[in-house]
């Protein structure tokens, strides 16, 4: 079973938006155990689209579309489809019936463009949107399938979830299943991991591992194919376990745990309270921090003191110390996470103070150059780092650091 | 001039990223009047990758690949691209070298396995990649050019922007231009922005409109194809003049700017400081507030109350306020701008208590339920908001409707 998916609009060729909707079709196709091999965007055009549907239905069996079934005259794809199977555009009158409610529902009067969108290829199933006016279609032709959805991400998701997985479920029951377990790791540059794993890395399928860089960040996602979920667990299990002795303290979470999930879980799991105090990141850390829902059990208080005379008057650095070291030192790091532990008493504290950028650096003291501190009863730690990128660059990766400090000392 | 973008990756195919890579080189195609008409996408596989460049260069005369120019097996694009154009790969030494001062100079020791970047296909023109180890490789080939660029965005970019655009331009001279022109709205749902512009969305080529909703903003891209880049600077211009006529004050920015770019200069033109007072935001506002170098001259501090105690001994509410209308609550907002203000002797002060979710809500006050206050010398505001959405998403709605306030208040 192979599938494809071809992503329909100008606005993606002119790069205006990013094209989630591949990402999360791809996502969706291998928990179904369906190969995906082709992903396609082309534009408004119906030649092209004609063109490319032919070549996709020769090399693949399902053909997914999103896009182009707006009520406007770039709405290309349901013309383009009859035209390709032979079928004529028929009036679906249930399809009408619910795009005159859908504006009844909201106050409006139906434009009239909208017959448009009402109007399908002959013997197409479709699929009801509950939030927009596109219906997704289902279209059997010669023994492949042609599926066609909205291209707003939260109309397309819903009938996917619905409508689409329960026909591929119906008609080819449930294939090979694809499981992938993707391990996350901070505080090895890619290179390192890469060599660590490498002979994993050479592994040839069904069983695979490949490997991702983020900006401090680097995951292993092993994917494993197989005939039952157990198989593909039991596959995966056996390659996480090599990878988890390997890289030990350096693997934070699974799948789609972030970092903070992970400190959040740490701080509520031992009961600990925590305070930040963070210059250079302006927020970000106690953003993050606060992300995840429950979080008021374990985050007191996020300060930003930017202003020198804010790390004095609130958050407990003394003058003198500033003036000895500048406000760029592990000196200052320390006194602003001692002084915020204080004053607010609680378990720990964490301090950032850094040079984010692009302005502000010297050659003593360069952009990305930062310092975290972390307090706590019995701890007292101070890191100097040295990043490089853009602002916001430095500022995420000093939250990963961070964030990684407080998670291998809580 | 026929342009087409080809990304490989595996991760790709498997959805487990987002393809930016494909947005930003189509916006910058665009930018240089090259007509792009396919985008596709391919796995790690050698094969499927030298019969999508040999359908590619029947159909297209620049073809731009991202990935595969990693230093492990996986990494396929030098093969297979010479494979395609029937020469051998070769050693290029200034690449090696590049390759080993890249590591040194993070004061690692050059990995094995990095040989592989530096062999090169006979005949290519590397450019030299400041920020990681593969080259970026531009080959001219029986009256085409297959540009070759690694898949990191933050390697990708630097690369195009420095070699391939001179590369471009020095050689196909500047074609037929196509501008772009963003114009941001925030406050305004799609919908009612789309009835405004309605008329303007009809627009047919050689100018055009398109609506792009995100989260509480709504973009408006006018693209025009002319032959100079003053007759595209005019067709645009007199299109955007209808759009600033109808959306007046909705409209915060343009092109790159982002909220609080805007608002950070308003505040740096009027010499006024600032503070935050943050509870279910976490932190997002102070960070967002702080994202644009030079932020200094304006932010003094960002504080993050919250526990209600904190709310009570650090940012100026009182207890009696807090016990009888509850945190989330007109009251509580405005106590906290005021005395955040008070506190931090700053010009104006933003506070935010609401609930992110997804617990936390009750009937009389649900997740979502916001209060955004305001206080300046002469102005007091208090706003109330229900948004929906996840966590993330009504931490980010609000700090929209938070930083819009201070925009239209400055």
């Amino acid at each position: 079973m192979k599938a494809e998916i071809i992503s329909i609009g100008t606005e993606l060729l002119l790069g205006q938006i990013v094209n989630t909707n591949a990402a999360y079709l791809s996502r969706k196709l291998a928990e179904l155990g369906i190969d995906l091999y082709y992903q396609t965007t082309i534009g408004d055009n119906s030649q092209r689209l004609v063109q490319t549907l032919r070549k996709s239905l020769i090399r693949s069996d399902i053909i997914l579309l999103t896009g182009g079934l707006g009520p406007t005259v770039d709405d290309i794809t349901m013309e383009a489809v009859a035209n390709l199977i032979g079928k004529p555009l028929i009036l679906n009158r249930a399809i009408l019936k619910d795009i005159k409610r859908y504006f009844l529902s909201r106050g409006f009067k139906p434009p009239h463009g909208n017959d448009r969108q009402a109007r399908v290829p002959e013997g197409a199933k479709c699929l009801r949107n509950k939030v927009g006016t596109a219906p997704g279609l289902i279209i059997e032709h010669l023994g492949k399938v042609i599926i066609c959805l909205p291209g707003p991400p939260r109309e397309m998701a819903p009938l996917f979830e619905d409508g689409v997985v329960k026909y591929i479920r119906k008609r080819w029951g449930r294939g090979a299943v694809i499981r992938t377990r993707t391990i996350k790791t901070v505080g090895l540059p890619e290179s390192r991991v890469n060599t660590i794993v490498k002979d994993l890395l050479e592994l040839t399928p069904p069983t695979t591992v490949g490997i991702y860089a983020k900006l401090r960040e680097v995951h292993l996602v092993i994917m494993a194919k197989a005939n039952t979920e157990k198989a593909a667990s039991s596959a995966i299990a056996k390659v996480e376990k090599k990878i988890v002795l390997r890289l030990g303290k350096h693997i934070f979470g699974y799948d789609d745990e972030t970092l903070e999930d992970i400190v959040g879980w740490k701080l509520i799991d031992k009961k600990l309270t925590i305070a930040v105090a963070e210059s250079c990141t302006g927020g970000l850390i106690s953003s993050r921090l606060t992300d995840a829902s429950g979080s008021s059990k374990y985050f007191i208080m996020g300060a930003v003191p930017y202003a020198n005379e804010v790390k004095i008057k609130h958050v407990g650095v003394s003058a003198d110390t500033l003036k000895r070291y500048g406000a760029v030192s592990r000196q200052v790091a320390l006194e602003m996470a001692r002084g915020i532990r204080s004053i607010m008493g609680v378990d720990i504290a964490i301090a950032v103070t850094g040079i984010a950028g692009p302005t502000g650096g010297t050659p003593r003291k360069p952009v990305g150059l930062v310092y975290i501190a972390l307090v706590a009863e019995k701890r007292r730690i101070v890191r100097e780092f040295r990043f490089d990128g853009s602002r916001k660059d430095i500022k995420w990766q000093t939250s990963q650091a961070a964030l990684d400090i407080i998670r291998l000392n809580v």
